[in-house]
């Protein structure tokens, strides 16, 4: 039997695909591929299409959907899944904001979508929450979920290197969007977060809902703090069940030596799933890049191929609900230039003053930091998790010793 | 649709399963359980059976085989697929050894064989390894694949206790069988590490081709030696390919604090595989016990009842041919109680006196290993492989210095 298979995008995702599929089995190369600019010079002799009617007007059997643009993305999956098409998307930001109208066109029309690319790249994140999981209750989950911004923390713990050399670096490597911000200030972590939950706990929360701090406003000097505890600091995402519904927050946190978290360096992105029957189980794995991403959808297409559909089993056979996450307390480090960027956020806490900066230990409502966000922004206010890494007066202590500590 | 379920065997696993079905869905609850001894006392009121026609010959769908012997798992495996049936088994040492012939009756008679918790127990390794490669090409794969060798090796290390003392631990606590010999000498890993290489790399060593030394001669000094160098011990197998074929070894080696695997405590199992298209993928999560262990096997259920079945795309439609391992050099450590122990198998090489102990550092071949064992067994010789982690150098400069290592 063989498919028909049509590609939208040729970018790092798409050529990764290509080759995998060059190599391995040309039946799964695509045999219309359409892009959107036709004056790029292309490195190859490919004959590329321009127009969207070339696949979805004509009988294809798969599509898959590597573009960079979320809206059009959504446009395209959509109509395949109207005509019943088994569907691949590595889009997380149309996914997370879409799934639940795409579930319902999948169950309408009979199409599948897989989209294992859209969450932690390489690793088969998603249809292990999907398969492995049966019968099981999900307690938490948590995640590196950037590989550029855990490249970037790397460099600074392991290169002493300022945010901005790091930045740069990481963009020189191709581990970062031509806007770096996109990658720096988290946001492609809360549609992979979104997308996770689903499957991890049957719950839909938009991503605009989560709470989601980057690696924007770590400063040296949390770095140097975080050492001097034998910690590391981590951009982690985090959803935490109770009774009453799901917590989630993104935000650099400290991380011991013996959280698996902890050996995650580089662009690597990672997954920690605790679970009633499994206990806590762990996958690490390269979270971006042509290769490991055109990996996932080579494997999404093989599966495709095979029938392969995700069960959403914790969906329970109800349509996807959206919903707010619950407020959750945080035990933070939160640091600033001066104590007034301080002031409006850390009620009655006590500021300390070390190294020309001003700090404070204190708990605070994700509710409360996503009003203050703006002013977190304007003032380059750090603010960073313990994550039950350390006890408070630990902190403190290592704090009143920074200033004897040399800042390179 | 409903499914009649069969199970054979109600023991630590069996009633892993059972439980979760029971809280899940009762639908896959098993309509006959066929044990074996009428005579014990069952904490349970369940009906049993004693009598394997219960299931083979009446019409069921899926056969579970949950069983201790893997002479009977066999016969009961074989008759399930002979009947076209989806079959279900946790038998490592069964699949071990009847993998050929149970593929050719898969296809033969259109059943299919699951078998998640095999190795790893509670890790998805091998429905990764079967759908998450598709066109790549993995290089080696290293694991720890036995739970209660890894928590002796962790009481060895974190609380100073004798090998035996850690083996009554590892007992006391359910992690070891109840003749531990078949646990701390390897035994089960080397059928763990037949059955995932058959998925990795498509082909089919049996496990008695593999080199396989336990921790059972893991000495006090041989940890304070690793904890010198900052290193730990860990029970790695490792099946390394190259254009020849498959080298496959299983010894305690050393681990550096920049390898995934030196966080892998306790019962926990894991396994790293470094692969063209995704780079290093790492995988933990717990190696055995009756949840995690059943949670694998009701995920096998779930996904045979979707009509999933393995690829085994990496054999390319070919027959599976019986191999031999090549040979493989290992840099080791080799320690004994007399030099006399070491001499026949270290050759040329040092031997140096340290702590009322012999040592030498040393290259040696896989296949030399292998004659060798019955003496190493009867000299209790430890062998410790370098495994990357260091150079010669700092090893012999620190078993000089352990003279001066007061040894609990
Ligand atoms: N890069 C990664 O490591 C990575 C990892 C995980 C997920 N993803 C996701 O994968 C998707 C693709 O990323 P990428 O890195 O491959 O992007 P990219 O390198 O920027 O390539 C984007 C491709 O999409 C095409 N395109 C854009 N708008 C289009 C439209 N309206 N119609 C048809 N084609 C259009 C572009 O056409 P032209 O060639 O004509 O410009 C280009 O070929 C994104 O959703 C991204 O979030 C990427
Ligand atoms: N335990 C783990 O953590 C673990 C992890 C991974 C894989 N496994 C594998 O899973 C399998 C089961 O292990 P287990 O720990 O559950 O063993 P177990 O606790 O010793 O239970 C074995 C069960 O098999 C039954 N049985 C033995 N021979 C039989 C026969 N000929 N016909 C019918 N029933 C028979 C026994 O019957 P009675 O009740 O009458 O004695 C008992 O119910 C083994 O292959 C093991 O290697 C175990």
């Amino acid at each position: 039997m063989t498919n028909r298979i049509g590609l939208f995008g040729f970018g790092v995702v798409g050529q990764g695909y290509y080759e995998i599929a060059k190599n391995d089995r040309p039946s799964l190369l695509p045999e219309t591929i359409v892009v959107q600019n036709k004056n790029k010079e292309r490195p190859h002799s490919l004959q590329l299409s321009f127009d969207p009617k070339d696949i979805l007007n004509t009988p294809h059997d798969i599509g898959i959907e590597l573009i960079s643009d979320p809206i059009q993305a959504y446009d395209y999956v959509s109509s395949l899944l109207k005509s019943g098409k088994k569907v691949i998307s590595a889009n997380k930001k149309m996914l997370a904001a879409h799934l639940p109208e795409l579930l319902e066109l999948e169950k309408s029309y009979g199409g599948s979508l897989l989209y294992e690319a859209s969450a932690a790249a390489g690793i088969p994140i998603i249809t292990c929450l999907d398969c492995h999981f049966a019968g099981d209750h999900i307690s938490k989950l948590q995640g590196i979920l950037n590989g550029s911004s855990n490249y970037i923390l790397s460099r600074l713990f392991q290169d002493d290197l300022s945010l901005s050399d790091a930045v740069k670096l990481a963009q020189e490597k191709g581990f970062a969007e031509a806007d770096p911000t996109l990658d720096i200030n988290g946001s492609d972590v809360s549609s992979k977060l979104t997308i996770l939950s689903l499957h991890a706990f049957g719950r839909y929360i938009p991503e605009n809902e989560i709470l989601t701090i980057g690696v924007q406003h770590v400063h040296a000097e949390d770095v140097a703090l975080a050492k001097s505890l034998g910690l590391k600091i981590k951009l982690i995402a985090t959803v935490q069940r109770s009774q009453d519904g799901l917590s989630m927050y993104i935000l650099p946190a400290l991380v011991g030596e013996s959280d698996p978290l902890f050996l995650v360096e580089n662009e690597y992105n990672a997954a920690k799933v605790t679970s009633h029957n499994l206990g806590e189980q762990f996958f690490q794995g390269k979270g971006a890049g042509s290769l490991p991403t055109g990996a996932s959808v080579y494997a999404d297409l093989t599966k495709a191929i095979k029938g392969y559909a995700y069960s959403y089993d914790k969906l329970q056979g109800a349509k996807i609900k959206r919903e707010k996450p619950l407020t959750a307390s945080l035990e933070v480090i939160v640091s600033a230039d001066t104590a007034d960027a301080l002031a409006p956020l850390i009620g009655q806490a006590t500021i300390h003053q070390a190294q020309e900066r001003y700090w404070s230990i204190c708990t605070l409502a994700t509710e409360d930091l996503i009003k203050h966000l703006p002013a977190i922004e304007a003032n380059n206010v750090s603010i960073i998790a313990l994550n039950g890494s350390v006890r408070q007066e630990r902190i403190l202590d290592s704090i009143q010793k920074l200033e004897n500590v040399h800042l390179g």
